[in-house]
C-alpha cells in the first residue's frame, strides 16, 4: 500500500505515463481457474473510453493485451500483466506551455517532489493512470461476481444538478445511467446536466459533480479494524483516484446535522436474519460490513484543463505568466470516473473478502 | 497497513479493549535522539479526557507509562510500547444488554466477523481505543515541531451550529477553541453549540459534527502517487477514527458546484517562491502536498449511544426487544475528537516526510 | 515486515529493551475463539530460562502478563498484547564498558544507525528481545496444534559434536532433547557438548553450533512465489534471529556436491496420496511445501561475549583498547535458541497458513 | 512482501511465464533523475544469457524493453515497467510428460497450491522468471554505483571442486570470473568444473555448486532490526532465487566449529575510522551493516531437469510411472545464477540505504 502498489492479499500495481509508450498493471494474488479473456477487461475499458459530445476527442483504442498469468483461458494465480499501448498521443500541444505548471493540476507538486518534469500530458498524474485501474477493477468485478456481488456507480450530481434515485431498482440504476453520456439514471436530469456541461464548454470552463457507488450484496464480516476499517480502505482506495476532494459513507456529512435517534440504524429480523431497517450506516459499523449494501459518495472536481486564461508561473524563468491550456479535455470527468470509482470499490471488496478468508486460493472450488 | 498496524516508515500498532487492563500503543521507527518524557504524551492524552457537563462522567485517569525505547530522557530509535491502565471500569450496565446488540455500534459486526462477543463497554470498538492513537500522535507533533510543522483541529459545526474563523489567526485558532468545551473557536457559537448538546443529553439523545483540522506549514513534496496520495492517505487515516463518515481536503464537496476557474488556484510568486493565491485544494494537488496548509475535514456522527429506546435484536433468542442503552457516554464526541483526528494526521505527515526523506534517522543531526 | 513487525496476516511486534522496564509483544490478526491463558505463554517461556550449570545465572522470573485481546479465557480477534517485566536487571557491568563496543555485538552498529548508546546490556540487540518471538510463538504454536502441525526442535552440533537422530521418531526426539541441558536428543553427545561447553567457560571462551527445526505434518501448498516462499521466509525468520550466520533447507549445502539424480526426491504414491520417497527437498519444492516434513538448520556463532581481553576501541577517546567483558553469559546459547528459533518457524507456518486461506478467523469453526 | 513483490521503499514486481507472451517486471519508488538506457539493462541481461558448450541451447534473445518511468533518458520517479518477450519457445517436449510432476521441479507443489497446472516450461516456477529480477537488479546496481558500492559474485564450488580467491582484488575476481564460462576466478579450478560438468551431462545428470556474493563498500548502518535484520533481508533476498538450498553469512556454518575468542572480529581504528580487523561476520553485526565488505554464500542445488529416468506420477491416472525429462536445460545453473543473486543483493542494499535515508528522491542531488 505505497507507491503505485495497491491491496494486501489481492493487489495491483499501475504503470505508464500518459504520453509514453503503454499504460498498464500487473495484478498479484488473484485467484487460480478463474475464466478470463481479454473481452472481459475491454468491455470495461470501453466504459472508460471518452465518447460523444461531452468528452474528450482524442481517440483512446485502448485495445488490452493480457502478457501473462493467463493459460487456457483461465488464471494461473500469477500475476497477470495487462497492457494498452498509448496511440493517437499528441505532445504539442503540452510543449508549448512546458516551462509553466497548470493550475488545478500536479505539475507543480510532481516538480517540487522528484525534481523533474514530464509535461507531455500530465504525466504519471494523468487520468489516462486510471487504465491501469480500470483493468484490475475488471477482474475483481469478474471475481465479485462468482460470489453473487455487484459493484455499480452512476452519477448523482453535476454543475449543482442533482438527481434521487430513491425507487428504482439496482438493476434500472445501471440500465439507466449506462444510456446517456452522463451516467445519470434520471433522463430528465440528464438532460439538464448535458446543457450544464456543454455551457461550461462553450464558456472554456468546467464542472464537477458528485458520484455514488454502491456494493449490491456484499457479505458482512469485511474489514479489518482498528486501522484497516472498510469504510477507511473505501476512502483511501476513492481518494487516490484523480479529482476526488471528498468521500463519504452512507449518511455521509448529513450526519453533522442528525441526532442520534434518527441516525442509527434499528436492528431487526428479516427473512430470519439480522438485518437493519434503514442505511444511514451505509453498510458499515465500527469498520466492518454489516450485510446491508455498501453506499459511498465522491465529490468530483471541476477538470482543471480550462481554455479560459490563468495566472501562472514559469518555473525556468521564475515570472508569473498567463497560461491557456489547448488540448483535448473532458469538462466534466464525472461519467468517465464512473468505472474507475468502481474498479477501486470491487478492488477493496475482493482484498477484504480475501482477508476474511472468503475467497479460494483455486476459484473452482467455488 | 492492516488491522491494528498504522504507517509505513512511521509505524503505530494499538492494543486493548475498553474494559480490559489497559489499552496502549507500540511506536516503531520513531527517529533516535528525540527527547522524550511521559510528560509530552500526558500533555495530549488530557486533551482526550472527558471533562466538564458535555462528556462522560466516566473519570478516566489515564496516566500513561513509557515501557520502552527510551532512555537517558531521549529515544533510542527502537520501538516505544506506551501503555495506560483502565481503572474506574464498570462493566455492570453492559451485563444487561448483553445479549443485545446496540443500534449504530459494531456490536453487530464484529460478531459477525469473529464470532465472539466482548460486551464490556465495546471492547475493542469502543472509542477507548483511541487512546493508542493520542500517544502515539504525541510523538508524531513532537517530531514534527522540530521541522516547524503544526497540527491543529478545532469544531467547525456541531448540531447544525457552524462557525467561520476566517480572519483568525492559527495561534487564535488554537487560543480560543481549548478554551471551550466544544473546542469551537467563535465563542458565541460555542454557547450555542453547549446549548444543543445538553438539550439533546436532556432528551435522552446525541448530536454530530464537523471537525477541521489544519496542517500548518508543511514541505511540499509529500505523499506517495498514485495510490498513497496524501489525500487518500489522510482520508484513510481520518475515516478509520470511530464515528467519522465522511472526508473531504480543501473545498471538498463544495467542489462538485464549482467552475473549474473558480476552483483552480491560481500559481503566483511570493517572497521568491513558487505559492497559490488561494486553496481550494487544500494544500494538496496530484495527491502531493504543494507547501500550502493542508485543510481537512471530517462529519462526525451523533454518539450511537443513546438513552431512547430503540428497536434491536437479541442474538441468543434471535427476537427482536427494545434497548436501552445506559452507561456514561457523551452525548456529542466531536470536541473529544479533535486530538484524535489531529493524531492521526501527524502520523500520516510525519510518515510521509519519512518516505521523502525529510527526516533523519537520529534526530540529533537536525 | 519492516522494523520491529513479523507477518503478514499473522502479526508480531516486539518492544523492549534488555534493562528497560519490560520486554513484550503484540501479536495480530490471531483467529478468534482459541482458548489462551498465560499458563499456556508461560509454558515455552520457561523453555527459553536459563538454567543448570551451562547458562546466565541472570534469574529470568519472566512471568508472563496477558494486556488484552482475551476475554473468558478465548481470544477476541484483537490485538494481544503481553509483558514480561525485567526483574533482576543489574547494569553494573555494563556501565564499566560503556564507552567500548564490545566485539561480536551490535554496540558498534547500533551506534553507526542511530546515534545513540544503549549500553545496558545490549539494550534492543540483547537475546531478552527473543522473549516477545517466544511468547508469540506460544500462540501460534497452539494454533498450529488445532490443525494437527507440530513444530519442534534440537541441538544437532555443538563445538564440533554432532549427534544423528536417524531411526527416532518424533515423539522421542522431543522427549529426549528436552531431557537434558544441551537439548540434545543423543545422550552420550549431549554429554560430551557439555563438557565442551564447560571447558570453553573455563578459559573464558564460548562455543557455536547447530540446531535443527522440523515441521511435523504441514499441509501442502504453503509459500507464496515468487518472493515469499517458503523457504526465502522461514530463511528470513531464523536469520532474523540473534547470533544465526546460516540457514539450510532439506539437504541444505551439500546439494553443492550432489548430482540430481541422487538430490531429486522421487515422488510416489502412499496411502493413495502424491508423496515423496525421500525428503532433501526439505519438504520443500520451488517455495511451496509439499506435504513432507519441514526440515531447516541453522549456523549459530559462539557468545561473543567471553571473559577473555579482547581488543576494541573506545569510542569517545577515539582510542583502541583492551575490553574484558563482564556479567552473566551462556557459554553456548544454541539450547536456549531452539524454543525462538521453533517459535519463528511457527509465526511462518501459521502466517503461510492464513495467506493460503486454511486458517478461518474464528478458530471455533475448526 | 508477499507474492510477486519484494521490497519496501525500493519495490519491484515481476511477472511472467516461461513460455508465456514475455516476462517482466515494475521497479517502483526509484529515485528521479537517474541516467537509464535499456543498454544499461540489456549488459546484465547478456550476463544471464546461456551460453557456449555447458549451458542450454535454447536461444534467448531476450531483448528488453522499457514501457515507462523514463523519459528524456532519466527516469522519472515513476513505476519503471520493463519486458522481454519470450521467443524460441517451444512447447513441444513438455506436452509429453504434462500429466507427470518432474522430480525436484515445483510442478506439484504449484499444483497443491493453484489448483492448475502450467505445463509449459515450468510456468512461473521455471528460473525465466529471474529475467524481471535481473532487469530490475541492474537498476539497482546503477544506483549504488552512483554511491561507490558494488555487488559482484562469482562461482565458490562446483561439484566439489571448490576455489580461493584470497589474495585476489575485487576486480582481479570480477575479471577472471566473467573470462570463463563457469564464472570461477581461478583458471584451474575453472576447467575442472568445466569438465565435471560436461561429465555429469554426458550421464544424463547435473551438478550443484556455491556461489559467494560480495557488496564492496558498504555504507555502515544498513539493517531494519529486530526482524528486518540486512542478514535476514538477504537470506530472504537469495534463498527466493530458484535452486538455492541454504544461505550463510560471512564465517557462516563454519562459526559452529567456532570459539567466541575466535569468532569474534577484533575492533581497530584504520585511518581515522572504526574498522574491524577480521570479517567472519561478514560485514553485519546485529543485523546492521559495520562497514565491512558484505559476503554472503548460497548452495546451489543440482538441475533437477535430467535425462535420467526418474520415478514420479501420472496425477491424472493417479499411478507410478518414470519420466524422461527431455528438452534443453543447463547441467549446472551456478554460472547463470549469479547476475540473479547479484540482483537480489543489490535490491536488498539499495532498499536498506533508502530506509536508511542515504538515497535521495532525486538522484540529480547527489
Amino acid at each position: 500500500m505505497i507507491g503505485n502498489t495497491f491491496g494486501h492479499l489481492f493487489r495491483v500495481t499501475t504503470w505508464g505515463e500518459s504520453h509514453g509508450k503503454a499504460v498498464g498493471c500487473v495484478v498479484d494474488g488473484c485467484p487460480a481457474g478463474l475464466e478470463l479473456s481479454e473481452e472481459d477487461i475491454q468491455k470495461e475499458l470501453d466504459r472508460r473510453k471518452p465518447g460523444g459530445r461531452l468528452s474528450s476527442p482524442r481517440k483512446e483504442k485502448d485495445r488490452v493485451i493480457i502478457l501473462s498469468g493467463v493459460f487456457e483461458g483461465k488464471t494461473l494465480g500469477t500475476p497477470i500483466c495487462m497492457m494498452v499501448e498509448n496511440v493517437d498521443v499528441n505532445s504539442k500541444p503540452y510543449e508549448e506551455i512546458k516551462d509553466l505548471f497548470r493550475p488545478g493540476h500536479a505539475d507543480f507538486t510532481y516538480w517540487a517532489k522528484f525534481g523533474v518534469r514530464d509535461w507531455r500530458g500530465g504525466g504519471r498524474a494523468s487520468a489516462r493512470e486510471t487504465v491501469g485501474r480500470v483493468m484490475a477493477g475488471a477482474i475483481a468485478k469478474k471475481i465479485l461476481s462468482e460470489f453473487g456481488v455487484r459493484v455499480f456507480g452512476y452519477t448523482k450530481e453535476i454543475a449543482g444538478i442533482s438527481c434521487d434515485v430513491s425507487g428504482m431498482s439496482s438493476d434500472e440504476i445501471i440500465e439507466r445511467a449506462e444510456r446517456n453520456p452522463v451516467r445519470c439514471p434520471d433522463e430528465e436530469k440528464a438532460k439538464l446536466m448535458e446543457e450544464a456541461i456543454l455551457k461550461a464548454k462553450t464558456e472554456g470552463d468546467s464542472v464537477g459533480g458528485v458520484a455514488e457507488i454502491v456494493v449490491e450484496n456484499p457479505p458482512s464480516g469485511l474489514g479489518e479494524p482498528v486501522f484497516l476499517k472498510l469504510d477507511a480502505y473505501l476512502a483511501f482506495a476513492l481518494m487516490s483516484v484523480p479529482a476526488v476532494k471528498g468521500v463519504e459513507i452512507g449518511a455521509g456529512f448529513k450526519v453533522a446535522k442528525m441526532r442520534g435517534s434518527e441516525n442509527n440504524d434499528p436492528i431487526v429480523i428479516k427473512d430470519g436474519k439480522i438485518r437493519f431497517a434503514s442505511n444511514n450506516a451505509g453498510g458499515i459499523l465500527g469498520g466492518i460490513s454489516n450485510g446491508e449494501d455498501i453506499v459511498v459518495r465522491v465529490a468530483i472536481k471541476p477538470t482543471p484543463s480550462i481554455s479560459k486564461p490563468q495566472r501562472t508561473v514559469n518555473y525556468r524563468r521564475m515570472e508569473e505568466e498567463t497560461i491557456v491550456v489547448r488540448g483535448r479535455h473532458d469538462p466534466c470527468i464525472v461519467p468517465r470516473a464512473i468505472p474507475v470509482l468502481e474498479s477501486m470499490v470491487a478492488l477493496v471488496i475482493v482484498d477484504c473478502m480475501m482477508m476474511q478468508g472468503l475467497i479460494p486460493r483455486s476459484i473452482r472450488s467455488c
